[in-house]
Order: C-alpha cells, then sequence, then structure tokens
C-alpha cells in the first residue's frame, strides 16, 4: 500500500475535490471512504483511522475522518458535514471502512446516529474485530430498517488498520522492524559506520512509517551509538509516537535524547532504584519484564504493548536485538530498504545464530515491493505469522 | 525488460498474428520489429538480434527476424517474406530495430538489397555501433534516394543486443553476474546446503538468462563443490551457450560434467602439459592468462573474451569468484534473485574484503525490479560501468 502523506497529514475535508466525483458503485464510495480514512493514518490511535463518506444520486454530501481518541468518529464526523452544508441525509448511502461502532465507548455508538439520522443503506468495507461490536453494528442498523452490509474493498481497510485489528484480535501490535541495507544485505561497516546507505527518499519515506505507528521500539546498542531522538521529522504529523528503549540492565544515559520530552518506556529487567530515580526525573517509565536469562522477556513485552493499547509497533534497532526479535518470533514484518551498493565483508541484517538445516530458515513472503529514490522498499511478512 | 521466451523460442513469424495489426505510427511499428528481434535471443549470436517489419497502409506486409550466423539477416527475411506473400514492397517503410548493415560481412549489405526491392522508407530503432556500418548504412540508403532515419525505441533497441553494443564499443563482453540470495543476503549454509533457496520460477527464469548470454562462466570452487552442467535446460534452446570455467591451477577433473558435450575453455594460470592433455581430449581448450600472482587475470580474461565475440557473459559462481570479478571491476550488472527467508549467520553474496571507509563501496543503481514467482528479481548495474 501507498502512503498518501499529504492526505494523511492534513485531516481536512475537501468538498470542492468530492463534489466534482461521480460515485457510480459501491467501490468508488468505498475507495473515496479509504482516501478519507488515510487522513487519520497519523492522529487517531489507539483508535483505528476510519473514514466515512455519504453519497446521494452518485454525489458527495458528507464526509468525515475518526478524529483523535474521544472526539468524533468518522460517522459523526460526516453527518456533520452534510448538516453544515445543509443537506437532508435522509434516504442516502453511508460508506465507512469498518463496522459502525454498537457500543459506548469514549463516545456514544455511531449506529444510533446513523439510524437518527435516517441513512437507506450502509455499507462497511468489513466487521469491527472488536470483539464489543463484531457484527452487533450491522444487525442493529439491519434491525432499524436500514440496508446494511460489509465486504467492499476488505483488503485495503485491513492494510490501514492492520495493527488494530491485530490487537483485537491477537491482544498484540502488529510489529513491523525497519532496517537498511546494502543489496548484499549488510547494514553497517565493522567500524559501525552506517550513516547515508540509503538516500534521503528513503530515509523520509521511513519517517512516514514511523509516523503511523503508535510506538517506535530500539534497543541500548543503537541508543548508545548513535543517541538518536527516535521521533518524527522528515513529514509533518501533530502526534509523536510513543518512544520505547530496551534496557535489560539500565544503562541508559537519563540525558540521552531519546529521553527528552519525556513519556519515554524504559523495558528492563532488573529493579534498580537508583539508576530509576533519575530516569523517572526525565518523565521515563520503566517497565521490568525479565525472563529467565535476566534479558527482557521479549513475548511478554510485546503482550503488555498489547495491554497498553500499541496497534502498531515500528522498531529500528540494531543487529543483535533485531536478532533476537526475529529469533523470539515477535515480528511480523519486515520493512527492509535496499540501497543499489555492495559494502562485502561487514555487519549483517539480523544477529541470528548459523542455521545446520536449510528448514530452519525464517520464512517469509513478499507483500510489497517499490522503488523509493535511488533505494528500494521491501516489505515481506513472516510467513506463517508470528505466534508468541 | 522482460523476457518473451515463446517468441523468442520459436523463430516463426506468424503473419496472421501480424495481419490483425494496425501499424498507425513509427512507434507501433518499431514495437513489432523489436517483438521479431526478441525471437532471435538465444539463437543469432554473435550477431546482434535483429527484427524487420515492411508496413504500406499501416498494415504488416513482411517481418523478419536474423538467422544464425552466415545465414539471412532480418531485412533480408522480410524481404523475402514478402515475396512469399506475392507482395510488392515498393514504397513501403521498413522498421528495423538496429541501422542496415552497409558491409561484407558473412552476408552482403542490407542496405543494397534494401534499395534494390524500392522501399520507401527505413527506419531504425538506433545507429549501428559497429565501426564498420556507425552510420554508413543510413547514408548509404538516403543517397539511393530511400527517406532513412533512426532513433525511435533506442532504448529497448539497445537491451536486447546490449552484449553487442558492448563488444563493439569497449570491445568487452556485457558482464552478467548471476546470484541467488535470502533477504539477508545470505547464498548458502556455512555448511555448504544451498540448494532451493530460491523456487522454481526463479530457477527457470535464470535458465532464459542463461540461454541469451554467448557464454557461461564459472569458478574451480563451483566444479568441485556442485560438478554443474552449466547448460540451458529450463528453457527451450536450440544452441547452448560456451562454457568457461575459471581454474588457475588446472584442478578440474576430466569428468567434470561441465566438459560434457566439448567446446568447454578452461582459463588457466598455468602451462602443464600433462594436465592439458586429457583436458584436451575430452574436447576442452585451455587459455592460459596468467597475472603476477600466479591467478588468471580476469580483466584479461574479457578483454579475451570480447576478441573471441562473446557479447553477453553469464557468470554463476561462488562467492570467492564472485568477489574476485566484483573487486577487479569485471561486472557490469547483477542478476540477483531475493528469497523471502532469512538464513541469519552464513555465506554472503560476495567474498569481498572488509571496507573501512563508506566512500569505497561498489555502488550500482536499480535497472529492473520483478516478482519471479514468490522470488524477487534484481537487475542492477554498476555506476559508474566497468571499465577495465
Amino acid at each position: 500500500m501507498e502512503l498518501d502523506n499529504d492526505a494523511a497529514r492534513d485531516g481536512l475535508h475537501d468538498p470542492v475535490r468530492d463534489a466534482d466525483l461521480r460515485i457510480d458503485d459501491d467501490v468508488a464510495g468505498m475507495r473515496l471512504a479509504l482516501q478519507w480514512a488515510a487522513r487519520g493514518l497519523y492522529t487517531t490511535s489507539p483508535n483505528p483511522h476510519i473514514g466515512c463518506v455519504i453519497v446521494r444520486d452518485g454525489v458527495v454530501i458528507g464526509a468525515g475522518v475518526t478524529q483523535p481518541a474521544g472526539q468524533d468518529h468518522a460517522e459523526i464526523q460526516a453527518l456533520k458535514d452534510a448538516a453544515r452544508r445543509g443537506i437532508d441525509v435522509r434516504g442516502a448511502t453511508a460508506y465507512v471502512t469498518l463496522e459502525p461502532c454498537s457500543h459506548y465507548g469514549r463516545t456514544p455508538p455511531c449506529c444510533d446516529a446513523l439510524v437518527r439520522a435516517g441513512l437507506g443503506r450502509v455499507v462497511a468495507a468489513m466487521e469491527d474485530p472488536n470483539p464489543l461490536v463484531a457484527g452487533q453494528g450491522l444487525a442493529r442498523l439491519a434491525a432499524a430498517g436500514i440496508e446494511a452490509s460489509s465486504g467492499v474493498l476488505a483488503d485495503e481497510a485491513y492494510e490501514l488498520n492492520i495493527g488494530f485489528f491485530s490487537r483485537m484480535t491477537r491482544q498484540l501490535p502488529w510489529v513491523r522492524m525497519k532496517t537498511a541495507a546494502s543489496l548484499d544485505g549488510m547494514t553497517a561497516l565493522h567500524n559501525g559506520r552506517s550513516q547515508w546507505i540509503t538516500g534521503a527518499p528513503a530515509r523520509a519515506d521511513g519517517h512516514a512509517w514511523r509516523a503511523r505507528a503508535c510506538a517506535i521500539l530500539t534497543g541500548i546498542g543503537t541508543v548508545k551509538a548513535d543517541d538518536p531522538q527516535l521521533n518524527v521529522r522528515a513529514v509533518a504529523t501533530p502526534r509523536q509516537p510513543r518512544r520505547i528503549v530496551v534496557d535489560s540492565r539500565l544503562e541508559i544515559d537519563p540525558r540521552a535524547k531519546v529521553l527528552q520530552g519525556g513519556g519515554t518506556w524504559i523495558v528492563a529487567a532488573i529493579d534498580d532504584h537508583e539508576k530509576e530515580a533519575p530516569l523517572r526525573d526525565a518523565g521515563a517509565e520503566i517497565i521490568v519484564l525479565p525472563n529467565a536469562h535476566g534479558k527482557v522477556d521479549l513475548a511478554e513485552l510485546m503482550r503488555e504493548l498489547g495491554r497498553r493499547q500499541i496497534n502498531e509497533l515500528h522498531v529500528e534497532a540494531g543487529t543483535k536485538l533485531n536478532g533476537s526479535l526475529v529469533r523470539e518470533r515477535c515480528v511480523d514484518e519486515l520493512l527492509a530498504y535496499l540501497a543499489p551498493t555492495l559494502l562485502g565483508d561487514a555487519q549483517g541484517m539480523f544477529g541470528l545464530p548459523a542455521l545446520t538445516d536449510l528448514n530452519d530458515q525464517y520464512r517469509l513472503r513478499f507483500h510489497d515491493v517499490s522503488r523509493v529514490g535511488d533505494d528500494l522498499r521491501i516489505l515481506a511478512r513472516f510467513n506463517p505469522p508470528s505466534t508468541i
């Protein structure tokens, strides 16, 4: 899936542009709703990014996107948009990229609003995987006499909210591991030099993927070596993802850039009140999750992040933590940028031990391959998916 | 460029299909001529693969492709095709994927045949880089009153004969190095296990690339480890490429499969009459090209292969010879198949020494990226090109 950064960023509706469109069938209606949904890519978490478009006689009469958590869902925004234009929506069709909610969360059920507004038909891309909804939204609409169905452009709708679906169905975030390597699979020279293996467009594209994640995770090795800020800079976003550092022995310097601004989660394998105090002073939270070997229990960390409502987790770590995460089957997909260059004997992408049997290899499938500037972007998913 | 194996293989014209086509402009005419040229992909070397299509009033009245060396060029085939159909070509337009030849080689000049036939117009994709032609063909046509020009779909015409152009302009073959690796850049486990990293479609595709090469080169390490036949099996071809083994110390077993059927060139760094005799008995030719270190002088080998009319050289070797060829700047492009799998600590793609400075990396540019079965095929060209 291509990211539409401009659309994702502005979060504003564009009635002039929409008015030019003819919505001749359900696919066209849903495609427009998906474009609206993409505008929430950087802002709606932990809620899914949903778009809603209301159509009558092929003309768009209202549209909206989920607002940040606690505010309007897409359906409400679309109804308000129509009202603002002075248009009666009775009998019209609403295209929604996810089944309208039927439960009271931070906001009242969207179903009820659609029923009250007198919509004639509601088409959802797919059912809501949230067990609190799961078909009840569509059933409630049908019970109110609205023609309700789902299953239009479901794959696209799934991709847009892959992390939300992961959390709802597996209680785990969708874990995306970003790496940048040469064509011969090397990420850095043995002396650690690694800057600028990929070009500026690939680095900006990487920031767009950071921006859509709920959290960015790295390891203490990377913090010590590079002192990264671990935030989104190359694309505009009103929301910065949570920062997470895996730091078994609490070695992080309280002045590390990744702690600046506060809110960083440090995941340790030890309790050490003396070390923790200055980190808490820097606004960090310490999460202690040891395994039997005195390291962080990575699978348990993923479960904890699911509990903490992390939908998409973006990993940018070094060879060692990357290897541990792959080995412990915590990773769902690789986001690998390959530069058209050969580095020869250097540092590989994953600190994985040597296999003796090819049957033990970690298998994936290519999901998407695109050129980004002079580089190649490969999205590959573990196959079968991770099951921790 | 996608290989059209079916078309390349059958080598026959298809007047019924061509008759359905409307040739409305020069691009359409040249595109059809390129399709004809591709039918010679496996057969015409050391001559270029050329296609010719003769068109009048938007209708194809003759078409042809270069026959194996010493036989008809494409223009003659197209004229004969029209004659066979009983059609007069006077005043018609000929589309040729390379400037018609103006010199006596193994066959008389095609220019003269086109003039004699009374063609009204000749459009070439590009000028012939052969210094014996180089614009003289078009000039001779013009002098005879035929409207002659070049420059339509030149890039496509160049790709189809990239080896011929390399040999004509640099006196060197175009060197394509094939490799198959995991997504983390590994070609084999440390214990040598490497079978089936990529899938059957990628292996068949690799054979199509072998088939279009004039020669396939490997090293003694691969011969000892795998005893390959080094021929084309997965696609049908009436011509097998020449086989070449780099074997500095003449260690090859005279019963090696690569010698079966004869004609193999063994490139050594020593003269050893005792070792040479049984190899010659097996039909091999020994080429002795030592460098100062007692190894084969690889750059000199490329020059020798240019002299021996090798247009495209297909390299399928092990890590060590691959590394030497890259290091000595003998390689023009990589044909890399990447499988969606991680092998961890294993054997890399190229035995290249560690760099200390990123400025010393070997830079390429991605030329083509395609999915082949479950795998990825990457064609990347060294940038700047090799200059040995």
